[in-house]
């Protein structure tokens, strides 16, 4: 079975957990199976899943946590590891990130999250692939 | 067998390409069996290995790539996809790095890279993990 799609469901319950800042939609799609890691753009990488979780948890309580639009996601899928590459706009600015998936009985759940500036465009309208429903 | 040893290998492998200004080198140790990406710092983001494998080129043509340190290098795997995480020291300047590795034919190569801005700084001494040899 075609997994792309169920990667790239995985990717937008991501994005959807964080526009409305649910503290315990984001801690239950990460990787238990996997040491998990993750890169805000410009903090310190933080690795395991309880400094992850604690950083979003600062994000959504600090209330100001922007919406993020994610555009012209891309799917490598290598067994029950995949990795989404990605634009997320933000009020009008891009970054690129990196968002890394493992399939843990029968579910992908995030491993990994990279963002960071870019001088890159995405391609596709908004909500034509990859994009928050 | 315990794999992390040759990921780590592999992600060593590719920093001292990278160093040695090694196109061909570079070129052979990307993946061929899954869609591969690179972002390197604030560039658009690049797919597919001819824009990736130019990307590559033009840095080590432009005579002035400086010398790349990998520092604090962790490993997660799931099968035979894994990423690792780590610094990049440049000269006294410090980057958060993924990169994502597929085991092809017994061999580990890797499938994306992306390298953007820390406040972090590695805990590692220098040369103590994931180090280029």
């Amino acid at each position: 079975m075609d997994q792309h799609p169920a990667i790239l469901f995985a990717n937008d319950a991501f994005y959807q957990a964080f526009n409305d800042r649910d503290a315990e939609a984001m801690a239950a799609m990460w990787a238990g199976s996997v040491p998990v890691a993750c890169m805000h753009p410009g903090w310190e990488p933080l690795s395991g899943h309880d400094r992850v979780m604690a950083s979003w948890k600062r994000i959504f309580s600090a209330g100001q946590s922007p919406t993020v639009q994610c555009r012209d996601a891309a799917v490598s899928q290598k067994g029950d590891m995949a990795f989404v590459t990605c634009y997320e706009e933000i009020a009008g600015n891009y970054l690129a990130a990196t968002n890394i998936f493992v399939r843990e009985d029968g579910c992908w759940r995030i491993a990994h999250h990279q963002a960071g500036p870019t001088a890159g465009r995405p391609q596709s309208p908004i909500a034509a692939q990859g994009a928050v429903n």
